[in-house]
C-alpha cells in the first residue's frame, strides 16, 4: 500500500471527528428561557471543544510528520494506525460526556474528567505504538534517524504520555487540575515542537 | 510538511461542516400536523443554510486560492489553519441556534443573530491571520505578489471583516438586519473576486 | 485552481452526505415492543435509502466523467459546482422527510414526495448547469466535444429532468408513482450511460 | 475513470462511517443517576463499536490492496463498488441497534444480533462481487494473477462468507456466538493476511 491512501483515510477520520465536536455546542430550543443564559451555561462545551479540537489538531500534525518519511505500508503500520484512529474517533463522545457532567458535581463530575484524560491518554498510548514502528523500520522509512537520534525521539514521545496520566490521577480529586492539564498540554504543544520527524517540514532547499 | 495533506485535511472539514448544515433542515414526524405548514414554518432554517453554506464555500474558495501558491507548511501556517477550521467547525452550530430562534422574538433572537454574526467575523479574522503569514513568508511561496500589490491585497481582506462587525452591531438591534447583511456579504463574494492569489486559477497558458 | 482540489472536495460531500443517508435507518429504542415489527415497519426509510444512496452515487460517478476533461476550473465552475452540492447535502433531509411520513396518508405523504421528487429535480438542474459550463468552455476542456457531439449530449442531459419533474407532478396524486418513478430512473442510469464525456474512462490504450 | 477519485470517495465513506460508529457510545446527560453506572451498563455498546470499527478497518485495507493492482475503473466496477459501500454506510445503523438491544433478551436480542450479523454477511458478498470483477477483468489489471493463483484466492474471499453467515443463523439461538464470531472473525484477518493482491503493498525494491 502506498502512504498516500493511509493518510488520506486518517485525515477523513480526523476531519470527520474534529467537526463533529462542535455538535455537541448546541443549546435547547425556544421556550427554555433566555437564550445568552442558555449559551452561557454552556461554556463547559465550549472549553472541552476547544480543548479537544486543538488535541486532535496536534495529533494531525505529528501525524503527518511521522508519516512524511515513510516510504512503504505494511499491514502491521496498517493495523496500528486502526487502533490510534480507533481511539480518536471516541473523543467527541468524551468530550461531549465532559461538557455535559463538567459542572454536575462529585461523583460524575469526576468520573467525565477520568474518562476524558483516559481516552487523551489511550490516544497518546496508540501514538507511541505508532512512533516506535516507524522508528524500527529503518528499511522502510526514507533517511531513517541515527540511533543516536531515535533515543531523544523516543524519550520525547513516551514523555508525551506523563501528563494525560497525571491529569487521569487528578480527575478523581479536582476536575479543573484535569481540564488545566489537558489544556496547558495542548498549549506547549502548539507552541514547542515535540515529534522531530526523520524529514523536515521545511523544504530541504527554499526557493531563493 | 507539504501543502497536499493540509488541503486534503482542510476539505475534509470545510466538506463535513457543509454537509451537516444541512441536518437542520429535518422536521417534526408525523403526529405534529400539516407537513406542508411545518416545512413552511422552518424557512428560517432554509435561510440560514442558504448563507452558512455559500459563506463557508466562499472561504473554502478563497482558501484554496490562498494555499495555492503556498510551496512549504510550517507549523506556524498549521495551526493558523486550525484555528480558522476551529473557527468553522461552529457554523453548523450558530446556523442551527439562528434556524431556531430567528422568529422567537427580542432579546433571543438577537442574541441568535449576533452568534451568527459573531461567528462569522471570527472566522474572518482567523482568515485574515492566515492571510498575513502568506503575506509575510515570501521565502514559502512561489511567485510571491510584489510590496506594491501586498498593500492592496491586505486592504481587501481586512476591509472584508467590516460587514460581519456591522452585522453583529445591528444584531442587537435588527435581526433582519444582520440576515441581509450576511447574505448580500454572500453575494457581494461570489460575484466579485475579492482575494487575488498570486497564481491564477485560470492556466497562465491556456489549451489553445 | 486545479481540478483536484474541486474533486477532492466534491467527493467529501458526496462521501458525507451518502453515508449520513443511513442514520435515518436507526429504530426506537428496548421498550418500544417488537424489534423485528419496528424494523419492518421502517421499510419506506429503506425504500427510501435505497433510491437516495443510488442517485447520489449515479450523481457521483456523472460529476467525475464530467470533470475528467476540465483542465483549469474558474470561479464560475466553482459557484456552479457549490450550487450543485448544495442541493446535494439536502437528499438526507428529503430522504429521511419522506421515510417518516411515507405511510402518514394524504395529504402529508404527498408533500413528502413532492419534497423529494424536488430536491432531485432541483440537483438535475444543476448538474444540467455545470454541464453547460463545460460544454461552453472548450478552451478549459481537454479533447473538446465536436459541435455535432454537443448536441445529443446536451438533449441527454436536459432530457434527465423529465422523469424527476413527472415524479414531483405525480407526488399530488399517487406518492407510490413518484417512489416508482425516481427508483426506476436510478436503475436506468446505472445500466444505460446517459453523460458521454469528453474523456473515455476506460483507458485508451489498455495495457495488452 | 482513473483510479484514484474511486478510491478517495471510498475513504470518505469509510472514514465517515467509522466515525459515526463512536457516536453511539453516548450516555444520557445529568440527572441520570451515576455516570460511572450509565458508562458500565453501555458495555454492550464498546463492544458492538469495537468490532465494527475493526471490521471496517479491514475491508478498507482489503479493498486498498484490491484496487491497488486495478489501472483502469469502467461503470460495472464504478457501481459494485457503490454497492459495497451502499453496506457499509449501513453499520453503524446494525452496530447501534445491536448496542440497543444486546440485552434486551429473547426476541428482540436475537433480531438485533441477526441484524448485525447480516449486514457483514451483505457487506462480504458485495466485496466478493467487487473482488470477482477484478478477477475477472485482467485487461484493467497491472500483472494480473495467473490462473493458478486465481484459485485459491477465489476460494478465501468465498469461504470469508461462512463465519458471518454462521453467526447470522446463530443470532437466532444464543446472542453472545453471534459476538464471539464476528468478533473472531475481526481477529482473525487483522493478524493473518487473507486477500493477496496482484502487487505488494510493500515495496518490490525496498528502499537498502
Amino acid at each position: 500500500m502506498d502512504r498516500g491512501r493511509l493518510e488520506a483515510f486518517s485525515d477523513g477520520v480526523f476531519a470527520v471527528a474534529i467537526t463533529l465536536l462542535a455538535l455537541d455546542l448546541a443549546v435547547k430550543g425556544p421556550g427554555n428561557g433566555d437564550l445568552a443564559s442558555l449559551l452561557g451555561h454552556r461554556w463547559p462545551a465550549f472549553v472541552a471543544y476547544l480543548i479537544s479540537f486543538f488535541t486532535i489538531g496536534i495529533i494531525w500534525v505529528n501525524h503527518h510528520s511521522m508519516m512524511n518519511g515513510v516510504v512503504a505500508v505494511t499491514r502491521g503500520l496498517l493495523y496500528l494506525n486502526l487502533l490510534l484512529l480507533a481511539v480518536v474517533v471516541t473523543i467527541p463522545f468524551a468530550t461531549s460526556t465532559l461538557a455535559d457532567y463538567l459542572l454536575d458535581g462529585r461523583p460524575n463530575a469526576n468520573t467525565a474528567a477520568a474518562l476524558f484524560a483516559g481516552v487523551f491518554e489511550l490516544m497518546s498510548i496508540a501514538f507511541a505504538l505508532v512512533s516506535e514502528w516507524v522508528l524500527r523500520h529503518d528499511q522502510y522509512v526514507r533517511d531513517p534517524m541515527s540511533a543516536a537520534a531515535k533515543k531523544p525521539a523516543r524519550l520525547s514521545f513516551y514523555a508525551g504520555q506523563v501528563p494525560y496520566l497525571i491529569a487521569f490521577v487528578v480527575a478523581f480529586f479536582n476536575v479543573w487540575a484535569t481540564v488545566a492539564i489537558t489544556a496547558a498540554t495542548g498549549i506547549y504543544y502548539i507552541f514547542v515542537r515535540t515529534y522531530a520527524p526523520p524529514t523536515p517540514t521545511a523544504p530541504a532547499s527554499p526557493p531563493e
